[in-house]
């Protein structure tokens, strides 16, 4: 891709500051941006980047004008500096990682009953199986398996050794990394009180992923018990994150990796779940709540809660208490002092 | 299914309170139950679900006789709730997810020196090395891989890529989720202290899975460094849990997902570990532990010990340090008080 | 294999005490060894074992010369006993899991731009897409997934349904196990604020593993934003870690079960990081640090740093924390107590 900066600030709704025919060719960080990359800034905090910076370009937040000092003298402000960082890295993805041409791998293995849409490509060594459906224009990696009755949209992404398992149904736009398994058993079993065996209920539920969802490497996202485990439209999963059975999540949320919800909890829209967090299960989490790192959650939240530590506190009280926590050696110091006082002053 | 309460009653061994002729099809939550479901209640604390529900008939807990008021008017009491409720999804799940037909995909690739007992199923892509061995009515799914001299036992089902290792044994009616590794080297080396290097040590043990296992997805289970790692009869595993070399459980034990369990460490019977729970090695934790979500245990537990917290404590005690941990605010500022009170009465 | 204790000691560079004709043929633990086995003692806590062992020999720690009683009259004294020990089931490996005879399996799928090297051994239903190298002596298990103008080094071990993305780099003598993801799409997105829709920032960067890296079974490594995710050299990594994109790693760091690093954070070398640990992104971890398990770290860490906790503290005030936590009751008497004793105190 070779752009001017003229034609870049136009395509990203910037305001240019510098020279409008310049030419920028890539993307990179901050740090490692050359003459001929344009780079990004974010968030402010990391501002003294920026006048290191030997990027070509940048791309800053139009609320920082007049605040950023140095760094290169070609500057396209902007309300979403990273969608335009991003505009310009959609042509380099496009060569290195390209969509295959349509067609079916005779390495597949599809069975007759499935239905292909318009332009699918299927990679080598994948199997369909009976009653699958594939809309138009998805791929379907190599290695793939692709239950009976299983159902993946149209535009989908779907890469190497993903498994989609039986009735489980994809909507459109989804992209799904190696690794993840759509639609394992939910971890459901009658313990015989008696002998202490755990008997398997059936799990006779599905998956269903809405449109414009996308699930990272190595997920586990299991079929509901009876009904759908249901991922919202627009929510972006993690690695290597866990859904029990007949999960349900809104639209837009974030769960970052190794995240566990537990069996029946239910996200609202835009919730955001930082890394490893825990959910108990049939609980209620409300729209637009966000729950920090590591984080264990036994109760409901309200929405917009912002909650931290095991089990959760809303995220001032905890941190508050953090601070306190700290202090427990002076405290027990004190304490002492004031109890040796009270015996000097009942000797006395 | 079409099946009489009556008859349903019958076969689980329930007492049937309505219409012994009512027919249902079928099984859902209570929330989503209509009335052709079985809906069910396992844990009193939901009994407002039972009184909303449309369902046409509900298994309700026996000791709760008598204290359940409204809702369907058909009922089936017994000790055994959900496993009634399991019994009607037994036929939904026959026709969903049937067992394939006997017989190897012709897009396997079995070693002429594997054997292979009567009526197996091996799916396309799967791939069985020399000396591994596949027990009676045992499927194995399209695109699995079993090492060389494995050995699977009797009516098991082996979903679509999993790995099992070379020299590993799993038992009979074992079930083995998608993405699961069983027989990875387990993690081990020996640091030149001069140089920081860590080298290899070779693990040259084994994974012995017992009968009645069942393995959820994108699990990892190392094997032995020497000797077997072991997965006791009738225990259940769920997602994304990691087994180190030698790790042994015991019978009947529940381990829920992302769980961590490092090497040696030994699990007695009927253990429950809960989601995200870590447990040092060379451990011991007694029959019957239960360990609380994310708790990290780094000593030996006493059979039928309940802990939670990093470092574990014994569970009340643990909920008891919660409930002063969010006084603390409180407590400094008694003792602030109590400090000037003491230099008020000094000065005085 | 058989080989004298003679042999045996002159191998591993150890002081032999006992008989040097006394044969031997495998290893096991302390606990498990008989006769026929050598075992080792790597932490004298565990010397207790040593003097009920039945093994054949058994390796020791030099220093505990002299501080050891009783077990096997055979000793072979060592500043690196688990190195020893490794010795002898270096040949039992390679009889269990030998490398695979050189050689492209017809059942591959390797497109004719691909570059083989010497000797290199490609199993069943592998895909090696265009423009990949794979180095000599290298192995490629079967179901492996090699994507375009990826690079594998030589003598390489990559197990079956490892997927390694477009335009990864993985150096000489590294070991990949089952189910890992080298390169899936870092967690990248810009957030319309309007809309709260996330929209995916490509992900061109790539990874590289330097030379002798392991990686555990069921890892997933995000590929960068642009530049490349890094593991230094030596570095080994256990099963079900998380590294987001950008993640950098020195030499010879050990990566611990279920670790999550987040995006452009980087370690020094040497760095451990023990089972379930969470990094937060853009931290820089320094030289030699340790983290203990479950602890999340939310800044940057001094060079030999120890730390424990959520937040991390350094190890030693995050203990003493702990031991004054415990004592909160306690504390609590003695101030209502005070309070009491100042009332009684006022009021007379």
């Amino acid at each position: 891709m070779k752009i001017t900066l003229g034609e870049l600030a136009k395509a990203t709704g910037g305001e240019l500051e510098g020279d409008a025919n310049y030419v920028v060719e890539s993307g990179a960080s901050l740090a490692e941006a050359g003459p001929k990359d344009v780079a990004f800034l974010e968030n402010p905090k990391y501002a003294a980047q920026v006048s290191a910076s030997k990027a070509g370009c940048v791309f800053l937040p139009k609320e920082a004008k007049g605040k950023l000092q140095g760094g290169p003298a070609n500057r396209i402000w902007t309300h979403e500096p990273k969608w335009g960082f991003a505009y310009i890295l959609q042509d380099i993805e496009a060569r290195q990682n390209p969509k295959p041409a349509p067609g079916v791998s005779p390495k597949a293995d599809v069975h007759p009953e499935a239905r292909l849409g318009r332009d699918v490509s299927i990679g080598a060594f994948t199997v369909v199986e009976a009653g699958a459906m594939v809309g138009d224009g998805t791929v379907l990696g190599p290695q793939v398996y692709l239950g009976r009755n299983a159902k993946v949209g149209k535009e989908c992404r779907i890469y190497p050794q993903v498994v989609i398992r039986e009735d489980c149904v994809v909507g459109d736009r989804c992209i799904i990394h190696s690794g993840t398994v759509v639609g394992s058993d939910g971890y459901g079993y009658a313990t015989d009180m008696k002998t202490g065996q755990h008997r398997k209920v059936p799990q006779v539920g599905n998956v269903v992923l809405e449109n414009d969802v996308e699930i990272g490497s190595n997920v586990s996202i299991d079929r509901g018990n009876t009904g759908p485990t249901k991922i919202g439209a627009g929510t972006k999963i993690d690695n290597l994150v866990q859904l029990g059975h007949n999960v349900q999540t809104g639209r837009n949320c974030l769960i970052v990796s190794h995240v566990g919800i537990a069996g029946s909890t239910k996200l609202g829209n835009q919730v955001t779940l930082a890394g490893q967090v825990g959910i108990a299960g049939h609980l209620t989490i409300g729209d637009g709540a966000i729950v920090t790192a590591q984080t264990g959650v036994m109760t409901d939240l309200a929405p917009k809660a912002i909650v931290f530590g095991t089990p959760s506190r809303p995220h001032r009280e905890a941190m508050k208490l953090q601070a306190l926590f700290n202090r427990l050696p002076e405290l027990f110091d004190t304490v002492k002092e004031l109890s040796k006082s009270r015996e000097g002053t009942h000797a006395g």
